[in-house]
Protein backbone atom coordinates (compact mmCIF):
# COMPACT_ATOMS: atom_id res chain seq x y z
CA UNK A 1 0.00 0.00 0.00
CA UNK A 2 0.68 3.73 -0.64
CA UNK A 3 2.79 5.39 2.02
CA UNK A 4 3.59 8.93 2.92
CA UNK A 5 5.65 8.55 5.67
CA UNK A 6 6.54 12.14 6.58
CA UNK A 7 2.73 12.51 7.25
CA UNK A 8 1.38 9.34 8.52
CA UNK A 9 4.67 8.57 11.24
CA UNK A 10 4.62 11.57 12.56
CA UNK A 11 3.68 11.46 16.26
CA UNK A 12 0.41 12.99 17.64
CA UNK A 13 0.37 15.04 20.42
CA UNK A 14 -2.34 17.51 19.73
CA UNK A 15 -6.38 16.25 19.31
CA UNK A 16 -8.30 19.32 17.94
CA UNK A 17 -12.16 18.82 18.18
CA UNK A 18 -14.66 20.89 16.01
CA UNK A 19 -18.03 19.92 16.59
CA UNK A 20 -21.73 20.16 16.23
CA UNK A 21 -23.86 21.54 18.69
CA UNK A 22 -25.10 18.43 20.77
CA UNK A 23 -23.41 16.04 19.07
CA UNK A 24 -21.42 15.45 22.36
CA UNK A 25 -18.32 16.47 20.63
CA UNK A 26 -17.05 18.44 23.80
CA UNK A 27 -17.48 14.94 26.46
CA UNK A 28 -16.36 12.92 23.88
CA UNK A 29 -12.91 14.58 23.97
CA UNK A 30 -13.17 15.39 27.77
CA UNK A 31 -12.83 11.65 27.87
CA UNK A 32 -10.48 11.08 25.34
CA UNK A 33 -8.34 13.86 27.39
CA UNK A 34 -8.45 11.93 30.47
CA UNK A 35 -7.90 8.39 29.15
CA UNK A 36 -4.94 9.07 27.42
CA UNK A 37 -3.82 11.82 30.44
CA UNK A 38 -3.71 14.64 29.06
CA UNK A 39 -4.78 18.17 29.10
CA UNK A 40 -8.21 19.13 27.97
CA UNK A 41 -8.96 22.73 27.21
CA UNK A 42 -12.07 24.66 26.58
CA UNK A 43 -12.80 26.42 29.48
CA UNK A 44 -9.45 27.02 30.61
CA UNK A 45 -8.93 28.10 27.24
CA UNK A 46 -11.51 30.72 27.47
CA UNK A 47 -10.61 31.52 31.29
CA UNK A 48 -6.66 32.44 29.27
CA UNK A 49 -8.19 34.27 27.02
CA UNK A 50 -10.26 36.87 29.37
CA UNK A 51 -6.91 37.38 30.82
CA UNK A 52 -4.94 38.04 27.67
CA UNK A 53 -7.77 40.09 26.31
CA UNK A 54 -9.78 41.95 29.34
CA UNK A 55 -12.82 40.75 27.95
CA UNK A 56 -15.44 38.35 30.19
CA UNK A 57 -15.88 35.01 29.21
CA UNK A 58 -19.42 35.08 28.45
CA UNK A 59 -18.24 38.10 25.61
CA UNK A 60 -15.53 35.47 24.42
CA UNK A 61 -17.69 32.59 23.93
CA UNK A 62 -20.72 34.95 22.23
CA UNK A 63 -18.30 36.83 19.60
CA UNK A 64 -17.93 32.47 18.49
CA UNK A 65 -21.07 32.63 17.89
CA UNK A 66 -22.52 35.68 17.06
CA UNK A 67 -25.79 36.26 14.82
CA UNK A 68 -25.76 36.13 11.45
CA UNK A 69 -27.92 38.68 10.96
CA UNK A 70 -25.70 41.13 9.57
CA UNK A 71 -27.63 43.86 11.28
CA UNK A 72 -27.63 42.17 14.54
CA UNK A 73 -26.21 43.96 17.37
CA UNK A 74 -23.54 42.02 18.20
CA UNK A 75 -22.68 41.72 15.25
CA UNK A 76 -22.18 45.22 14.62
CA UNK A 77 -20.58 45.98 17.84
CA UNK A 78 -17.88 42.96 17.55
CA UNK A 79 -17.75 42.09 13.99
CA UNK A 80 -18.72 44.85 11.66
CA UNK A 81 -15.68 46.57 10.07
CA UNK A 82 -17.63 49.25 8.14
CA UNK A 83 -18.84 50.54 11.53
CA UNK A 84 -15.44 50.59 13.03
CA UNK A 85 -12.67 52.63 12.39
CA UNK A 86 -10.68 50.06 10.62
CA UNK A 87 -7.21 51.19 11.67
CA UNK A 88 -7.49 48.91 14.37
CA UNK A 89 -8.85 45.53 15.28
CA UNK A 90 -12.85 45.06 16.23
CA UNK A 91 -12.99 43.27 20.02
CA UNK A 92 -13.80 39.83 18.00
CA UNK A 93 -10.33 40.15 15.98
CA UNK A 94 -8.60 41.07 18.91
CA UNK A 95 -10.09 38.02 20.82
CA UNK A 96 -9.53 35.83 17.85
CA UNK A 97 -5.28 37.10 17.82
CA UNK A 98 -5.23 36.44 21.59
CA UNK A 99 -6.86 32.73 21.08
CA UNK A 100 -4.39 32.09 18.09
CA UNK A 101 -1.47 33.14 20.13
CA UNK A 102 -2.70 31.01 23.36
CA UNK A 103 -3.45 28.31 21.08
CA UNK A 104 0.11 27.86 19.60
CA UNK A 105 1.52 28.62 23.12
CA UNK A 106 -0.16 25.51 24.41
CA UNK A 107 0.51 23.17 21.84
CA UNK A 108 3.81 23.89 22.22
CA UNK A 109 3.96 23.30 25.43
CA UNK A 110 2.00 20.39 26.20
CA UNK A 111 -0.02 17.35 24.79
CA UNK A 112 -3.64 18.16 24.58
CA UNK A 113 -7.55 18.03 23.50
CA UNK A 114 -8.61 21.61 22.39
CA UNK A 115 -12.09 21.95 21.20
CA UNK A 116 -13.58 24.39 18.88
CA UNK A 117 -12.09 27.80 18.55
CA UNK A 118 -10.95 27.38 15.22
CA UNK A 119 -7.80 25.15 16.85
CA UNK A 120 -7.80 23.34 13.79
CA UNK A 121 -7.16 26.34 11.65
CA UNK A 122 -4.69 27.70 14.00
CA UNK A 123 -2.45 24.65 14.53
CA UNK A 124 -2.56 24.07 10.37
CA UNK A 125 1.04 23.72 9.92
CA UNK A 126 1.78 21.11 12.76
CA UNK A 127 2.06 17.81 11.81
CA UNK A 128 1.35 16.77 15.28
CA UNK A 129 -2.31 17.39 15.32
CA UNK A 130 -5.14 15.17 14.92
CA UNK A 131 -8.20 16.82 13.55
CA UNK A 132 -12.08 15.70 14.28
CA UNK A 133 -15.06 16.25 13.49
CA UNK A 134 -18.10 15.34 15.41
CA UNK A 135 -21.41 15.36 14.33
CA UNK A 136 -24.89 13.72 14.78
CA UNK A 137 -28.06 13.36 12.70
CA UNK A 138 -30.60 16.19 14.27
CA UNK A 139 -32.27 14.01 16.00
CA UNK A 140 -29.61 12.46 18.13
CA UNK A 141 -28.65 16.61 19.02
CA UNK A 142 -32.13 17.33 20.00
CA UNK A 143 -32.23 14.80 22.59
CA UNK A 144 -29.01 15.49 24.12
CA UNK A 145 -29.24 19.28 23.97
CA UNK A 146 -32.86 19.23 25.89
CA UNK A 147 -30.68 16.68 28.17
CA UNK A 148 -28.33 18.98 28.92
CA UNK A 149 -30.21 22.54 28.48
CA UNK A 150 -33.19 22.35 28.92
CA UNK A 151 -36.43 23.37 26.80
CA UNK A 152 -36.31 27.02 25.72
CA UNK A 153 -39.52 29.24 23.89
CA UNK A 154 -37.55 28.55 20.90
CA UNK A 155 -37.94 25.15 18.83
CA UNK A 156 -35.40 22.88 18.62
CA UNK A 157 -34.69 22.38 15.33
CA UNK A 158 -34.21 26.52 15.48
CA UNK A 159 -31.51 26.29 18.09
CA UNK A 160 -29.76 23.78 15.71
CA UNK A 161 -30.23 25.79 12.83
CA UNK A 162 -28.87 29.14 14.24
CA UNK A 163 -25.95 27.43 16.45
CA UNK A 164 -25.01 25.96 13.45
CA UNK A 165 -25.10 28.97 11.18
CA UNK A 166 -23.05 30.83 13.63
CA UNK A 167 -20.54 28.45 13.81
CA UNK A 168 -20.14 28.61 10.39
CA UNK A 169 -20.10 31.95 9.50
CA UNK A 170 -17.25 32.39 12.79
CA UNK A 171 -14.96 29.71 11.17
CA UNK A 172 -15.47 30.73 7.56
CA UNK A 173 -14.98 34.57 8.71
CA UNK A 174 -11.41 34.08 10.12
CA UNK A 175 -10.21 31.11 8.50
CA UNK A 176 -11.50 31.49 4.77
CA UNK A 177 -12.38 27.79 4.61
CA UNK A 178 -15.81 26.23 4.82
CA UNK A 179 -16.83 24.73 7.99
CA UNK A 180 -17.49 21.22 9.12
CA UNK A 181 -16.44 20.10 5.35
CA UNK A 182 -14.17 16.39 5.77
CA UNK A 183 -11.32 17.95 3.96
CA UNK A 184 -10.34 19.88 6.67
CA UNK A 185 -9.90 17.08 8.84
CA UNK A 186 -7.96 13.72 9.30
CA UNK A 187 -11.04 12.43 10.96
CA UNK A 188 -14.92 12.35 11.14
CA UNK A 189 -17.09 10.75 13.59
CA UNK A 190 -20.79 10.77 13.59
CA UNK A 191 -22.05 10.37 17.01
CA UNK A 192 -25.32 9.23 16.81
CA UNK A 193 -25.03 6.21 14.76
CA UNK A 194 -21.36 5.49 16.62
CA UNK A 195 -22.25 6.43 20.10
CA UNK A 196 -20.39 8.13 22.22
CA UNK A 197 -18.08 5.80 23.74
CA UNK A 198 -17.19 3.99 20.58
CA UNK A 199 -15.56 7.59 19.36
CA UNK A 200 -13.84 8.21 22.34
CA UNK A 201 -12.04 4.82 21.56
CA UNK A 202 -11.66 5.35 17.96
CA UNK A 203 -10.09 8.82 18.89
CA UNK A 204 -8.06 7.21 21.48
CA UNK A 205 -6.36 4.14 19.42
CA UNK A 206 -6.12 5.99 16.38
CA UNK A 207 -3.56 8.65 18.43
CA UNK A 208 -1.76 6.11 19.61
CA UNK A 209 -1.31 4.50 16.79
CA UNK A 210 0.62 7.37 15.46
CA UNK A 211 3.17 6.13 18.60
CA UNK B 1 -22.24 8.64 28.64
CA UNK B 2 -25.26 8.87 26.44
CA UNK B 3 -25.97 5.24 25.09
CA UNK B 4 -28.75 5.14 21.80
CA UNK B 5 -28.50 1.43 21.48
CA UNK B 6 -31.24 0.75 19.40
CA UNK B 7 -28.62 2.25 15.89
CA UNK B 8 -25.11 1.50 18.35
CA UNK B 9 -25.65 -2.03 19.57
CA UNK B 10 -27.02 -3.25 15.74
CA UNK B 11 -24.52 -5.66 14.33
CA UNK B 12 -22.93 -4.54 11.02
CA UNK B 13 -22.85 -6.71 7.64
CA UNK B 14 -21.90 -4.31 5.43
CA UNK B 15 -19.68 -1.52 4.62
CA UNK B 16 -20.29 1.02 2.05
CA UNK B 17 -17.59 2.92 0.85
CA UNK B 18 -18.28 6.42 -1.24
CA UNK B 19 -14.73 7.90 -2.06
CA UNK B 20 -12.99 10.84 -3.99
CA UNK B 21 -11.31 9.82 -6.92
CA UNK B 22 -7.79 9.10 -6.50
CA UNK B 23 -8.25 8.56 -2.12
CA UNK B 24 -7.62 5.09 -2.28
CA UNK B 25 -10.61 4.06 -1.10
CA UNK B 26 -11.23 1.20 -3.48
CA UNK B 27 -8.24 -0.74 -2.69
CA UNK B 28 -8.98 0.46 1.17
CA UNK B 29 -12.42 -1.12 1.01
CA UNK B 30 -10.59 -4.44 -0.90
CA UNK B 31 -8.36 -4.58 1.93
CA UNK B 32 -10.65 -4.48 4.73
CA UNK B 33 -13.17 -6.79 2.78
CA UNK B 34 -10.48 -9.62 2.59
CA UNK B 35 -9.20 -8.78 6.29
CA UNK B 36 -13.05 -9.14 7.61
CA UNK B 37 -13.19 -12.62 5.33
CA UNK B 38 -16.06 -10.93 3.44
CA UNK B 39 -17.37 -9.97 -0.23
CA UNK B 40 -15.87 -7.08 -1.81
CA UNK B 41 -18.36 -5.67 -4.76
CA UNK B 42 -17.22 -3.22 -7.60
CA UNK B 43 -16.56 -5.10 -11.04
CA UNK B 44 -18.12 -7.65 -9.63
CA UNK B 45 -21.23 -5.23 -9.07
CA UNK B 46 -20.71 -3.97 -12.43
CA UNK B 47 -20.83 -7.55 -13.91
CA UNK B 48 -24.44 -8.00 -12.29
CA UNK B 49 -25.88 -4.77 -13.17
CA UNK B 50 -24.65 -5.78 -17.10
CA UNK B 51 -25.90 -8.85 -16.74
CA UNK B 52 -29.27 -7.09 -15.42
CA UNK B 53 -29.41 -4.60 -18.35
CA UNK B 54 -27.85 -5.61 -21.24
CA UNK B 55 -25.40 -2.39 -20.89
CA UNK B 56 -21.84 -2.89 -20.83
CA UNK B 57 -19.76 -2.28 -17.93
CA UNK B 58 -17.78 0.61 -19.63
CA UNK B 59 -21.10 2.56 -19.99
CA UNK B 60 -22.55 1.68 -16.72
CA UNK B 61 -19.41 2.64 -15.07
CA UNK B 62 -19.70 6.33 -17.24
CA UNK B 63 -23.28 6.75 -16.53
CA UNK B 64 -22.55 7.15 -12.91
CA UNK B 65 -19.78 9.64 -13.70
CA UNK B 66 -21.03 11.48 -17.36
CA UNK B 67 -19.93 14.79 -17.72
CA UNK B 68 -21.45 17.73 -15.55
CA UNK B 69 -21.79 19.78 -19.15
CA UNK B 70 -25.43 19.51 -20.04
CA UNK B 71 -24.80 19.69 -23.20
CA UNK B 72 -22.85 16.76 -23.58
CA UNK B 73 -23.77 13.91 -26.09
CA UNK B 74 -23.35 11.22 -23.04
CA UNK B 75 -25.70 13.52 -20.96
CA UNK B 76 -28.19 14.15 -23.89
CA UNK B 77 -28.01 10.50 -24.61
CA UNK B 78 -28.24 8.93 -21.10
CA UNK B 79 -29.68 11.32 -18.54
CA UNK B 80 -31.39 14.99 -19.95
CA UNK B 81 -35.12 13.88 -19.57
CA UNK B 82 -35.79 16.48 -22.08
CA UNK B 83 -35.13 14.87 -25.06
CA UNK B 84 -36.28 11.75 -23.74
CA UNK B 85 -40.19 10.23 -24.58
CA UNK B 86 -40.47 11.33 -20.55
CA UNK B 87 -42.73 7.71 -20.91
CA UNK B 88 -39.85 5.66 -19.64
CA UNK B 89 -36.85 5.43 -17.54
CA UNK B 90 -32.92 6.88 -19.55
CA UNK B 91 -30.92 4.61 -19.83
CA UNK B 92 -29.23 5.70 -16.50
CA UNK B 93 -32.26 5.77 -14.79
CA UNK B 94 -32.88 1.95 -16.21
CA UNK B 95 -29.09 1.26 -14.82
CA UNK B 96 -30.14 2.84 -11.12
CA UNK B 97 -32.63 0.96 -10.51
CA UNK B 98 -31.43 -2.12 -11.49
CA UNK B 99 -27.72 -1.44 -9.79
CA UNK B 100 -30.55 -0.57 -6.80
CA UNK B 101 -32.35 -3.82 -6.60
CA UNK B 102 -29.12 -6.02 -6.97
CA UNK B 103 -27.45 -3.57 -3.99
CA UNK B 104 -30.42 -4.49 -2.42
CA UNK B 105 -30.18 -7.77 -2.71
CA UNK B 106 -26.60 -8.61 -2.08
CA UNK B 107 -27.22 -6.50 1.38
CA UNK B 108 -29.85 -9.10 2.14
CA UNK B 109 -27.71 -12.47 1.07
CA UNK B 110 -24.21 -11.85 2.23
CA UNK B 111 -21.86 -9.56 4.60
CA UNK B 112 -19.79 -7.26 2.18
CA UNK B 113 -17.95 -4.27 1.66
CA UNK B 114 -19.33 -2.21 -1.25
CA UNK B 115 -17.78 0.34 -3.37
CA UNK B 116 -19.82 4.02 -4.66
CA UNK B 117 -23.05 3.31 -6.93
CA UNK B 118 -24.68 5.60 -4.36
CA UNK B 119 -25.12 2.22 -2.34
CA UNK B 120 -25.02 4.33 1.13
CA UNK B 121 -28.23 5.83 0.07
CA UNK B 122 -29.69 2.48 -1.41
CA UNK B 123 -29.62 0.68 1.55
CA UNK B 124 -29.80 3.83 4.07
CA UNK B 125 -33.01 2.17 5.64
CA UNK B 126 -30.61 -0.99 6.89
CA UNK B 127 -29.39 -0.15 10.12
CA UNK B 128 -26.67 -3.21 9.97
CA UNK B 129 -24.52 -0.55 7.41
CA UNK B 130 -21.52 1.24 8.29
CA UNK B 131 -21.17 4.10 6.00
CA UNK B 132 -17.98 5.34 4.94
CA UNK B 133 -16.62 8.27 3.20
CA UNK B 134 -12.90 8.26 2.08
CA UNK B 135 -11.26 11.37 0.92
CA UNK B 136 -8.08 13.16 0.48
CA UNK B 137 -6.06 16.37 0.05
CA UNK B 138 -5.12 16.90 -4.01
CA UNK B 139 -1.32 16.11 -3.53
CA UNK B 140 -1.96 12.65 -2.59
CA UNK B 141 -4.72 12.33 -4.89
CA UNK B 142 -2.70 13.40 -7.77
CA UNK B 143 0.01 11.10 -6.30
CA UNK B 144 -2.09 8.44 -6.32
CA UNK B 145 -3.65 8.73 -9.65
CA UNK B 146 -0.74 9.43 -11.71
CA UNK B 147 1.15 6.33 -9.90
CA UNK B 148 -1.98 4.29 -11.12
CA UNK B 149 -3.21 5.57 -14.36
CA UNK B 150 -0.07 7.76 -15.55
CA UNK B 151 -0.09 11.37 -17.36
CA UNK B 152 -2.42 12.11 -19.68
CA UNK B 153 -3.19 15.53 -21.94
CA UNK B 154 -5.62 16.87 -19.33
CA UNK B 155 -3.30 18.56 -16.03
CA UNK B 156 -4.24 16.31 -12.97
CA UNK B 157 -6.30 18.83 -11.52
CA UNK B 158 -8.25 19.55 -14.01
CA UNK B 159 -9.05 15.68 -14.15
CA UNK B 160 -9.90 15.90 -9.78
CA UNK B 161 -11.66 18.34 -10.32
CA UNK B 162 -14.10 16.84 -13.12
CA UNK B 163 -14.29 13.54 -11.51
CA UNK B 164 -15.42 14.91 -8.43
CA UNK B 165 -17.87 17.01 -10.15
CA UNK B 166 -19.63 13.91 -11.87
CA UNK B 167 -19.73 12.00 -8.76
CA UNK B 168 -21.14 14.84 -7.19
CA UNK B 169 -23.64 15.06 -10.05
CA UNK B 170 -24.79 11.73 -10.13
CA UNK B 171 -25.01 11.49 -6.61
CA UNK B 172 -27.78 14.29 -6.23
CA UNK B 173 -29.28 13.57 -8.54
CA UNK B 174 -30.24 9.63 -7.97
CA UNK B 175 -30.21 10.87 -3.57
CA UNK B 176 -31.17 14.33 -3.82
CA UNK B 177 -28.61 14.50 -1.23
CA UNK B 178 -25.30 16.59 -1.34
CA UNK B 179 -22.11 14.00 -2.14
CA UNK B 180 -19.52 13.77 0.51
CA UNK B 181 -20.67 15.36 3.30
CA UNK B 182 -20.07 13.94 6.62
CA UNK B 183 -23.64 13.99 7.89
CA UNK B 184 -24.49 11.04 4.97
CA UNK B 185 -21.79 8.68 6.84
CA UNK B 186 -20.75 7.54 9.89
CA UNK B 187 -17.08 8.02 9.24
CA UNK B 188 -14.73 9.57 7.14
CA UNK B 189 -11.36 9.18 6.74
CA UNK B 190 -8.61 11.05 5.42
CA UNK B 191 -6.45 8.40 3.76
CA UNK B 192 -3.71 11.32 3.28
CA UNK B 193 -3.08 12.17 6.41
CA UNK B 194 -4.33 8.81 8.30
CA UNK B 195 -2.35 6.86 5.58
CA UNK B 196 -4.03 3.65 3.49
CA UNK B 197 -2.74 1.06 6.42
CA UNK B 198 -4.18 3.04 9.00
CA UNK B 199 -7.75 3.24 7.36
CA UNK B 200 -8.23 0.05 6.77
CA UNK B 201 -7.29 -0.88 10.61
CA UNK B 202 -9.84 1.60 11.85
CA UNK B 203 -12.33 -0.15 9.15
CA UNK B 204 -11.60 -3.22 10.19
CA UNK B 205 -11.44 -2.38 14.50
CA UNK B 206 -14.93 -0.51 14.03
CA UNK B 207 -16.76 -3.10 12.07
CA UNK B 208 -16.02 -5.42 14.17
CA UNK B 209 -16.73 -3.60 17.54
CA UNK B 210 -20.14 -3.47 16.26
CA UNK B 211 -20.44 -7.52 17.28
Amino acid sequence: MKQRSEVENVKKRIITISREFGSGGHRIGEIAAETLGISFYDQKLLEKIAEETGFTKDFIEETAEYSTAKNSLLFNLVINRSLNDCTEPTPADTIYFAQAKIIKEIAEKEACVIVGRCSDYILRDRKDCLNVFIYSDEEDRAHRILERYGKTDKPIQKRIADKDARRKIYYSHYTDRPWGVPQNYDLCLNSGSLGEERCVKMLVDVFKSFE
